[in-house]
């Protein structure tokens, strides 16, 4: 591809200062693959947090590899036996999955048997440094498509193909983070929660995944709409996406949450409950508040050495349900379309959630994303 | 009610010889109570359990009190607001819930806020030794019924009036485990798990809930059923009433038990497994061989001092859920009635299942109970 073709490398932790904007070589679509032309590529946790993992800690940690999950653009060429798309056609990007195993064929396509190999595994050989002669040494393929790049190889399982969905390039770069976070938050409550009007809907973490909850909660018309966080910026935009209750976890004093959350819900607590930070304290009280027969649903990362401890005995007569949910149990090709035409009928402003920032700009997105001025980065490329 | 009136009376753990039948008077129904002369009642291994608590080891343990929670009967008299039935009903009983909760009016009776209490709790004053003129200080309301005696004071709630259900008082006596056990294993299948033809589904312990799952699981029309036990003709039994596959665990040898499930599943596991067991391996196994997007419910009572350990960061990405199912989240009213259309279109022989014992041998039932000789004892009372 030659010089025009540029990427964020990691050649390390971003905190021992690994990642490097640079300019590589990008392979030939092989079977099942796409070159995409990259508009935008949303910033979402789970990069700063892969990207943050020491070579070698889990198996998952190795480098270099181009991160980046949350893509859109256009398709430049592509493989053998791919249908999906065309040369031209404005493509939307997800999570991979392989479409053949039980779990996939029954429709749980972000349950897939492979999913933690297809999504976070590797390496994937498809970038070279141009400096180097470009043989590709570079992993790409994360969650199929590496989008952390202007130009990248996606597999044809992370397509949505946006043809019929978008009617501008500033439409698909808006567009690029539902296929993870938002799709994430809203896939959550409408899919794995399925909540309606009678429920009560407590949200634990208000980023990205967070604040996409709370729309779709507003979209199923619960009740109570209850969002948690410590930053105040994002309780008034909970507020207005429609949270009915905001509580500053920063603010408890000598309340605890349980105690905070039964103040407002009659003291019976919520019938849903999603957890978006991955927080041990916070997953162990959500557990706990959430009423008799509800649901407790995790969907954000909580620490690779953490184990919940639950007393069988006493959950049982409970009736509560903990279920654990990926991509809010979405299957992308339907579930995009339907994120689309809520935001045109107003119903899901996701544009409030996000910035465009020039993708040279990754280390200012990343600091506005983990000191919270910004809910959701997207890096645009061109 | 004078010497007539007779009762399993529990006055200290069964180990320690404390069960003894005895004369017992009992007192005159209060408000939305009423008197009903059991015919029947099944054992149940929760009788063994609570009565097998030595006093004050946990709040609900205290003696002297009267078990037995599967019972059935014609109403004698009724206290002021009774409106479920009138003297000369047919009754069979079934669990008891407040019916004012959130819970409740929500109609997830079986998690009532106050179930622990109205089932367990207590000392509720019901009935008297005769030989000390019958002054009420033996507990009774076990499961708002305590069925062990031929006549008891039962909540209203408890109560679902089988006056076109059932045409004689054989059939009385038959359909008395209905309320618990039975309901518990079918309801789990039919209600918690919601399964149909597309599921595999593993019941592990095959008694009386465990073998009601089966019979359900057939109904349902599960495309694998496959039943868990140790002991042969419970596993033959299973057999008969729909099971596809059965294991020995006795007989595993060197292969793990989730080895063994995935040899009959095709390698993946199944998508619905069901814990009656309450023994913490299996509750450990069953949770890590259920597929991805699978449902892993417990029912089963745990050691009250068993915490299970879930690794979160694991256990997110499968996408599995944890439920925890009480009763078979059934509401009598309705749920024992379908029960026994099922059993009269002959989908649910329980017949199979049950054994009837003159109330006076309870100790060779609870031995045949223990030892598996007999799945399901019924104490007849008359």
């Amino acid at each position: 591809m030659g010089s025009n073709v540029k990427a964020i490398v990691c050649h390390d932790t971003h905190a021992n200062g690994g990642w490097k904007m640079e300019s590589v070589d990008v392979r030939e679509p092989g079977e099942g693959e796409l070159l995409v032309e990259m508009v935008a590529s949303g910033v979402c946790h789970t990069d700063a947090l892969v990207g943050g993992l020491p070579s070698g800690a889990v198996p998952i940690a190795f480098y270099p590899r181009v991160l980046g999950h949350e893509g859109s653009g256009y398709v430049k060429s592509v493989g053998s036996g791919v249908t999906v798309a065309q040369p031209g056609d404005p493509v939307l990007l997800s999570f991979a999955f392989c479409d053949k195993c039980e779990i996939c064929r029954a429709g749980h396509h972000s349950n897939c048997n492979d999913f933690y190999e297809l999504n976070f595994g590797g390496p994937y050989k498809t970038f070279g440094l141009a400096s180097k002669s470009g043989e590709p040494e570079i992993s790409g393929a994360f969650f199929g498509q590496s989008s952390f790049a202007n130009f990248s190889i996606v597999r044809q399982c992370s397509v949505v193909n946006a043809k019929d969905l978008v009617r501008s390039k500033e439409e698909l770069q808006l567009f690029a983070p539902l296929g993870c976070g938002i799709q994430t938050g809203s896939g959550t409550v409408i899919n794995s929660a399925q909540a309606t009007e009678k429920d009560v809907i407590v949200i634990m973490g208000l980023g990205g995944v967070g604040l996409s909850a709370i729309m779709a909660a507003k979209i199923a018309g619960c009740q109570t709409i209850i969002g948690l966080d410590r930053i105040e910026s994002r309780l008034k935009l909970a507020t207005e996406l429609g949270a009915t209750h905001v509580i500053d976890g920063s603010k408890l004093g000598d309340k605890s949450l349980g105690d905070a959350i039964r103040e407002v819900t009659d003291g019976i607590g919520p019938s849903i409950t999603i957890d978006t930070s991955g927080a041990p304290p916070l997953i162990k009280a959500g557990i706990e508040f959430t009423r008799n027969s509800g649901k407790f649903i995790q969907v954000g990362s909580a620490p690779f050495d953490y184990n919940l401890e639950i007393n069988m005995s006493t959950f049982m007569v409970t009736g509560k349900q903990i279920i654990a949910a990926v991509e809010g149990q979405a299957y992308p090709p339907e579930f995009v379309p339907k994120m689309v035409q809520w935001y045109r009928e107003g119903k899901f402003p996701i544009d409030k959630l996000t910035k465009f920032m020039p993708a040279d700009d990754f280390e200012q997105a990343l600091k506005e994303m983990h000191d919270g001025t910004t809910v959701k980065p997207i890096l645009c490329w061109s």
